[in-house]
């Protein structure tokens, strides 16, 4: 690996005093805790993205069964706060993460049960799959939790869930956890045991002053927040924007990605940038038949089937899709998406942290 | 006015000799276009801004009626464009200007009538204080206008109006006029002399692209742009949010602007800055019985009554408030508000221009 | 100008009953101060700019023995504040602006002269045509004031010159009076009669602290400012950047304007953008026999010659230029300079006003 | 750790047949790579940092001599690229990194050796201890390296180096490895074998182009970068800067972090922020006998004595520090510095990081 040496080191490089001379070296190398970049270049900076995480799916159909078996075993309650459970990508062992930035998980309330208030600087959201009578109570703000729904909790807002109805309700939590972890910049404070609002109104106070659409409360504006004030994006909204864009391609119009595919990003109202300041959040529809265009990014991602079926393409992996699943794509990973049916797909990820970084590259097949 | 002189300067400055050749030189400096500093310096900087501009009142009751016999009697089209009739501020003679920096007109479409399209740099809105059936078609998007909503249309856009019913309709517009003049950056340029698209949705493309709350299409986004995207602001949308601020007033929690008083400013989702790069948007609410506080801000506004009665001050004029007035508050002048019923009123400025040149200064009465 | 009227409206315009009709009508608008945009709309909104400023050049030669004179016969002092002698364009008649946006002006201290402290909302910057041996004092740091050099004042900084020399001293002044005027945002406010501080350091407090390229001091840094904290830019800096930018030409690198054209912007270190929120100041240098391509732009601008002999032509206008002399360039007029010896040019413009209000347009022949 | 159960979930948590169940459930978790969140939260989010890196002080009187070392055993060349000796936290095992961001290390130079040319999308820079005699060559542009000197390489700008003295040269570099190989968004990219420039200017291009303070190339101005073009800051700029706000303080004037305390940034002129976008820079001047106050911030960092001796204390470690001496703080580790004699630190951090995810937390005592 390494190139000729310089004119002036005149060395026998295989002679067995050379090699002794070196094993020395490397040894009280060793002693200070020094490496030698010649000889761990490759791995600590390839020549393109080589993520450990691998591109993986899992079934709605299972993991469903198992948290409902979870909430007949484990009770939700103070220290372990939530019945969720972590989506760990099998490349990257021993830790339960989606990605290398991103946390995925299945989180269930059965009837009648709380989730303790808490707060942390991650920031968390929850898109709802199906069901409803659930509200997270956000910095003592209720928001109703329905299917379709995109519900945010930016960092260090106080968050507890409570579940008012006869059914259980299950749902997909994303947070930036592995991130946070990473860059050691984890706070965690406990709050009420029981939401301190316990109302459930069917419009959050921020939904009613953030709500309309380019309006923004004279005595709340003015300042870009770091996230969005507006903490639920509603499902009949996000419906008739996708729905929208796709009239507006039959119309001629611009407005879709590209033929057959349109998609919303959910943004923060006081900035016009992603909702929450580490993730990207997405919502995509892709008409019966369409394929999108192969694309990849070196932001990596977790994608879950809203409605319909299809085929998601990632990297060397073909994984037909059903309702719920799960998708993980790494870094650098070539994604495309074929339709069978139409098909809606929720997504999020690390983007804003490459965007802002300087560090993202995105690659789009013509 | 002038102090002592330097104590070098040994002269006797009432001497009718000194006051010869100051007379001399004064006159030197006008062959050459020269004014010097010392003579004028109390009229070019102020120790606070004087504006020549008058606080002013007019009356919804007396423009509308002046509007419709103009309709008798001029048509409208090319080269004239519009039947536009500018509010000139008496103390700003000459020219029709509202404020140093706004034009407010009211603007007359007979029935049937159509208006030529048309673009310029100038920034321009509508605001639609009764009636419907017009529809302003903006780089060829038909935006219906209705009561209560606020239509843009941003420098550089080709715009045109048509009447598609058998009634007139009156509204107010706003424009940067005198700022774009004053900068000499004006430009200006004819489109077809029917507006390009003759159909009349109920919702324009732009709605149908920007109007999800928080919803960014991805094709388009990602970018803050100048101006609003978002060409309509619809009266259903704003009612509500000014409900909301009050209810949750009345809830005890945040949201008004201070008791009693709601408001509302209209935005560029792709910023979160307003509506317009140059023009400042908001509809104000002022429940039955209360009185704003005393407030001074350098930007100058102009006022329009939507709904309701009451009382505005404005420096030391005392204006009762009836349906469709107009009021000119210039720059400095303090401003309380009297509601005697619910008062709703519009307002346009032109803060962001003092915001954007760091020169604006604001003054609340605790 | 009026093009055909709607088909509906079946009048005979050229009779006399309409022709009284609508001489009732604007005998009634002018009652209530009311303007029909159709009257004056190629006025208000010309097809490009027209300004009323027109291209001027005043001669050093005839400026600086003008202000000798009036010092000799005018004291500087409190209430008259400077001996500032403002240029004033033919075409603005009755104000002393150089254009709409910019006051311009010479300013004159006899030897051992004071000039008071003050402060205003406007932006001021002085440029130092020859000669040394004034301080500026801004907010208590004096700043010397030497050939070649731009000193800053920014907004609402308190400000007063001394000469401790037994020479006077004569430059130019910049400031953005007929913007803040226009705007009516002007507050001005005396300070102590002589200057706080009548020490007088080689170097700055600003310039120790700011004048290390890319050093920020750390208590001071992190957010960016309106305007520069760095007060002063010397010269020899100015001239080593242009130098630098010429011999990187001759060595094939990019750097320069266009052949034989250096430039460098005067900017702050907090944002990297303009040095004063308003005003724009550049030092351009143009290679003996070099011409520069044909520039407009809709920012209005005041040249300078600081060195070197030319030719500059605006608009129809063609300026033979000496040392000393001040050119005036309104909105949209053509510009092109042509060195006859190596020619060093100041400038400043309003093209931050409208860049920020996303007005600016500029137009290079290639 | 799991609170009472909700009321209606009637088990009994310790008996076998329950303890069997939740084991079943574990397994079958495990089987598809699930994790729940209730056993794992404490590690995943913590109350704060807990950071595995450790407070660590490397003696350069043992990195030195290693390096040398390796110089006679190890030619640089293509492959291993560079003779870099990553300096690893002993808290962060198997990895060569001195904070999980943050990579560290001592490059040695032979004499007339020549390291490789090659892109990356990790950012860099080198300080220089002591020595000179090399060129890094920064896509074509020669920028010499002296001691005191900071110098840039920017992500994916193309780079090498050569020594051209008869001196061997060692220098500390930083680079953001790290957090590039944890986020998986490296790209490298091999450049020619020999630095394409061979010539030895005393200023870099960049320098003549950037270097003057607050000028700025108006051919390249106008738009921020996410990097400084300036690619050098001499060290007798810094070392003018620290003693200017050391004078200053001694002046009574404001300038300095604290009492005996200065400090400036490495900034980009282009936007005043950082002069790199993943790494914060600085240089710290602690006069002789004074301590720093107590300070904890959630940016990882790492520090280098340029000159002087002293003491740094980081959480519970103290460190005497002498000549060259390198220094790992962990996030969230309270550090104060006690200077014996005139003590200057050069220090990089992730801080810019931590700002832009706007999870940055910074703590000073009183």
């Amino acid at each position: 690996m390494i190139s000729p040496p310089h004119p002036s080191m005149e060395v026998d490089f295989d002679s067995a005093e050379h090699q002794a001379k070196l094993a020395g070296l490397y040894r009280d190398f060793d002693a200070v805790g020094l490496t030698p970049l010649w000889r761990t270049r490759e791995g600590l900076m390839p020549m393109s993205p080589e993520p450990k995480a691998v591109a993986y799916r899992w079934r709605w159909a299972q993991l469903h069964p198992l948290a409902a078996r979870s909430a007949e075993l484990v009770p939700v309650g103070r220290g372990g706060e939530r019945r969720a459970i972590g989506l760990g990508n099998p490349g990257l062992t021993g830790d339960p993460y989606a990605t290398p930035t991103l946390w995925a998980a299945i989180q269930y309330l059965a009837p009648r049960e709380n989730a303790p208030e808490h707060r942390h600087t991650q920031s968390a959201f929850r898109f709802v799959l199906e069901g409803e009578g659930v509200w997270t109570v956000v910095d003592g703000d209720p928001v109703a939790m329905r299917r379709g729904d995109l519900l945010l909790t930016p960092g260090w807002h106080f968050h507890g869930h409570q579940n008012v109805s006869d059914e259980p309700m299950a749902w997909l939590d994303g947070l930036d956890i592995p991130l946070v972890a990473q860059l050691d910049q984890g706070f965690f404070e406990f709050g009420p045991d029981i939401v301190r609002n316990r109302s459930t109104p069917d419009r959050s106070r921020g939904e009613r002053l953030w709500g309309g659409p380019g309006l923004t409360p004279v005595s709340l504006g003015g300042i870009a927040r770091s996230s969005s004030p507006l903490l639920a994006y509603r499902w009949h909204h996000t419906d008739a924007a996708l729905s929208a864009q796709l009239e507006l391609e039959n119309e001629g119009q611009p407005g879709v990605v590209e033929a057959g595919h349109a998609a919303v990003r959910f943004t923060n109202p006081t900035s016009g940038g992603d909702a929450l300041s580490t993730i990207r959040t997405e919502m995509h529809r892709v008409r019966a038949g369409a394929t999108t265009a192969r694309q990849r990014t070196t932001a990596s991602s977790v994608w879950q089937v809203f409605a319909g079926e299809g085929v998601m393409n990632v990297g060397e992996e073909r994984y037909d899709l059903s309702h719920g699943d799960v998708v993980a794509v790494p870094s650098w990973a070539a994604v495309t998406i074929e339709a069978s049916d139409d098909l809606d797909l929720f997504t999020f990820s690390d983007a804003p942290v490459m965007e802002k970084l300087s560090l993202l590259r995105t690659e789009v097949d013509a």
